[in-house]
């Protein structure tokens, strides 16, 4: 059955490499998405990325990722999911996720817990599976460890 | 004098009767605009709708109504909005509101006040006319009953 | 099969009319009360009116329509309340309604939203089917307007 | 012109003289009247007492003095109110003083200030002239003479 | 000595039986009283029940046992009460209770502690000897039998 | 025995008559002085007035008032304090209040109940006999009267 | 069917009868002891007590009663617990009881709701049955009571 | 070298001039721009205008003046930001200024300090070098005046 | 017509270029004034300074001000306030400036809403035409400079 | 280099796979380490496993795992710990990994953010490099994942 | 090298040994100032004291002390304070302690954490060395004691 | 009369001179334990040192004190305490010091009230006689001063 992993990053992250890189680690967001290609290939996972600045824009994708997904029913699917600063504010992306029903892992580059108040609550945590936080792009790659083994 | 109607559903709501049914019905948007329109049109009021996954689309059509009701001095406008998740956070859209000046009612299908912490505080109803919450579709059903009465 | 609904007023609702008629509207309660007794002898609904000062008498009351409908057991038996300033504090009620489980509607003549704190927050929303705030006397006329949907 | 004053007391008041006399006095309320009353005749003033436990006799109540306000056109009326353990809850009491429009003078035997937390907020103050605490039954006397004063 | 016990019942619990059982137990009133009475005649205890859904009259009652217990001197007096949703807000009633001073133990039929937040905190407790919630009806049995071992 | 009566007055109180006057009445505090030394001339009081607007001064002051007191062993003293603003801030003056032990009456022209939240709290209230606020200048008659009568 | 109850007590309840007799009591917990065994063995129920300063250690002794349980298919166990100032920050005992699921009763010696705002939550309460506080070592001797009811 | 100023304009502020002239003043937007580029050109600063409603498209404007003050690295480059309502609850535009370190002034035409509570915080403050409120349009001619004597 | 205006600064800003330079920067006082004067002379303003740490002497000056300006009433008067640490907690120098009804900007060196949380909050502010932190002395200028715009 | 790793697990994780295995999962620990003990093999890592129910024997854990440290300079030492409930209430294991300094990952079973309030917060987390949480047992083989990683 | 001792004293310090005994002990301060003196003199610390009501000469006096150790820059000089009520509020004081980084010590005569929740928070705290609180005039020896050690 | 006191350190304590130097100092608690012995020698006071990161051992170790104190009745017996991170959270440790009534200071090697918020409380405070925080190990050794005193 075929896997399709779907890595959605919010606003800014695309930046990284180059924002406060002790925080963020000083990998490209590039060089981060080749690491994560090789690994889903030789683990036969298509995988592929988006990242908006627009809340909109990853409701509107979370929803396209849904659709696509009820017409190949047969397919595994899954969102691992960086929302940025939105991951703090944004009800509408945590209602997107809940209805969808997709298997989702949250990730964060930074240790959110060890900075400021406003970033250590996500309203997006509570629907989605679980939640990696701290690795820098390491975290991405322990998402997607989870899913290959997920779905072994 | 013509009367025209505007219904402005917030993010997420395009995937009304797929998404947790007991709390928001299970009938799909298609069904409710055709019994929203048909009330409409028996009563002589023009009725539109938009959605949008976009907060910043959502404060443009409020622009854009107010644009078409100064162009168009002797009628009446008016708004049925439900801005979703959006209701619990954006100040902008009840900027946009409080600005253009148009009667305007908020409405919910779930019973807001009987669910999470977050959605039990609307930033948009101090600038609404009212607000009618937990009808499921019929909400908008007496948004609508409203304002013949109002325009009568 | 009957339909019964039962309007139910708390404290000081009775000098509706005369009290800050920009928030509550400028109908005494008997006018309102002809409007509404027209509308649902229109549609076949027997209706009764209680009003009191007194929490403990409207949870009696409640306890009596929970009583009168046990008894008829063939009938539609539906209550809107009013609680007035009853609706932020009293649990009693609320426990009354939650207790009886008779399909129950709140109102208010005002935008609570848009006024003090305190009248913000309802106790009694969460156990009722919805809530109708801001459209003065109509907000009663839109909830009789709901079970005469419901009960079709 | 007759002017009409009415005194209405709260729960628990009847006790006086009897609950914690450190902080409520050790006169009881029928010597309080007594004083009262002199002052009162002394002053040409007609003086009526209202005692309760029940929060919706104590709203009956003012709303009977509006009536009768209302029917005594060229008279004046005012309360002293001392709600006792309802002042600092009863949202109820507080709309019916709004309503009314009565004159009200919010009296306390105890300097609710240095009490227990919950005693030192008073829901109805706010809609009051203005509030007298501490003084035990002087706290009545001080209200009375305001009123001379006022009605001079 | 007389040994004499009141139970007083707040609102609803005229309803026990019948309201959401898993939580209230599924014994009517009627069989507890059956029950309690047994216990009472059997260790020599004048028993007597109050309910009402009027915080005024379990107040007027908290006074009328006082009254009572005034008179009688040479008795013993004691209150087992269950205040329903006035347990946690009624500053009345805890003022009553404080003022006369009569042995009063508070009793849930639920675990208030494991419910709504609003059901945690009682403002009645700490006027009161002790607290014991939860047992269902075994709750006021208990409250009987520390009555029993207290007078003993 | 000698009577003396200080009133103390906090900052701004020096410009009463032209601040906000809907909220601290038109009376000059020259005027309000006239009358209030007519009332105690005519109670065999000796009244004396200081104002400043330095929290230092005001405490000062106290210190002087209990120093004279302590001399003069065979006499009444008594303060009244209308601390302005230093009221919701200053443990200082509180402080000093409770450390002399001389009766003190705090006042307010205003209902500071019913205006900005900072105004609600009195940090001298919990160290002062009771508390006199809303009745404009006649809380400082007010005040006086209570003295009087406690001085009889 | 062979019964067996477990007393567990937490930190500094060992020094009972010595720490301040007004709340505990006056009894050591040697006399408590001698009470509650002989109500135990006139039921036919096994008793034991265990005590502790370690919360590890109380956790421990939780886990070992499940242990034992789980080997006794045939019996019935029950806990009765004052976790002690435990009671109110340890959510580690908290899920030791909640995992064993064995029926477990609360008690205080004094009235916690009476006392120091930190005491006046229970984070073990909400997976016990019930709690019963304030009755000093009757406490104790109520929750027994509690459970030969429960065994009948 | 060349002096860039970007003005960047979030929701509503569209509408200046329409909007609650007593707190926005009644100057239109396009006035504003004249005055504003006829100091700049007076000053040899290169002024760019931007306006949106939406969150994401202030961001990616961020991003661009970015890129654009990377590419030519002899330049001054730096910005004057009015969010409108997101300055109270976008961290995401906070990141994108954190990120791209170019020198930035937040400007609002009301005293926010004012008004209501939610209008009271900004999450983008912190990261910015310094903000200006209150001064109806000259906000925006104060900031500008700040980077003319910055590049000096 | 005569223009005039007064800078007052509140307790450590005679400090100023000694304390933390890195927040406050490094220009002493005595430069500042030179600056500042230098701007007022060439267009025509009066300006004088006040520094203190006492909190009555900067409302003393206040009403000085005011009696001045009363005096003069065909003058311009205006006030620039950096009151320091006193913004976070004076009501008493707010009464003052509301009282007084001079126009008054509030300013600071420091960008306070990226510091401690308690320089987060000004009590001053509300009363002010408006803010202006984070410039360093150019915080002043700005002000400066608003009231040569605000006087043409 | 020799790379050590030690998996120390809080309170009543040794009841894992007994308790609600609809949220920790159905495996027992004795599986989960065969799972871990084969990876960790795999990638020559030498790994220890640690439980206590006993706050302070974490501690010294801690503290033995530092020495052992700091005796073999040439190696790699590396923690993931699971404080069970502690996580949310030890500052004194906060202070343990704190003065430690060894490299140490937070994980849980359950997604503690989707449950009870006070399992929301973790006071170790803002000493550790991250956390994961929410994948069951699979949270420790991510953690296993980063440390090979980290290693490499 | 010469060693200059500060001991500054804030409001109704000066009240000491009369003001509530069992708190601040009853030792006068004349009494204390011996004793001091005479542990400096035969340590060869100059000491001087210093006590006001008044905020600002607090801060004065600290700008003094100074003003003279930059004029002497061989010697050392130290500071200790006792800000009474100031220390729970004055913003100001503790800006001047930490601009002029003269080491300073807090000291308080009473347990101030086993007193009103107001005096639990100093604000001063932060910026001294440390604080001593609760060993009556013992506090001020202790404080001196250190600086001796500091200084050896 | 023989005089014996006790230092009790808690968690993390052992590993002071090695954790965060510039916070704790950089004395090993082996040179801090000698200095400490020595000066204790010299005044003929009796000392002994317990550590542990148990915080029922340290509960166990104040109830064996107190045992030894009450079978010696004629000794002196004093606790210095140092409960480390417990400090902010152990009720328990705070009711066994309450219990026992021998006298106890807490000591801090930091200033507690210049770092995290969580470390800014104690519980313990309010049980002792008086807390002395920041002084490093001197905190120690001015807490042995107040008892030498104490015992004169």
């Amino acid at each position: 059955m075929k896997r399709r992993l779907f890595i959605i990053n919010g606003p800014n992250i695309n930046l990284i490499g180059r924002r406060i890189p002790t925080i963020y680690g000083d990998k490209s967001w590039r060089d981060i998405e080749t690491d994560l290609s090789k690994i889903c290939t030789d683990n036969d996972i298509e995988l592929a990325f988006f990242q908006s600045n627009h809340e909109g824009q990853l409701i509107d994708k979370i929803h396209q990722i849904y659709a696509m997904d009820v017409e190949n029913e047969d397919s595994n699917t899954a969102i691992i999911i960086n929302a940025g600063a939105f991951s703090h504010t944004s009800y509408a992306i945590r209602d997107a996720i809940e209805a969808v029903q997709i298997p989702t892992v949250e990730v964060h580059f930074s240790n959110v817990h060890a900075r400021e108040d406003f970033r250590q609550n996500s309203v997006i945590a509570p629907v989605c599976i679980g939640q990696i936080t701290g690795f820098k792009d390491a975290s991405y790659m322990l998402a997607v460890n989870y899913f290959i083994k997920y779905w072994e």
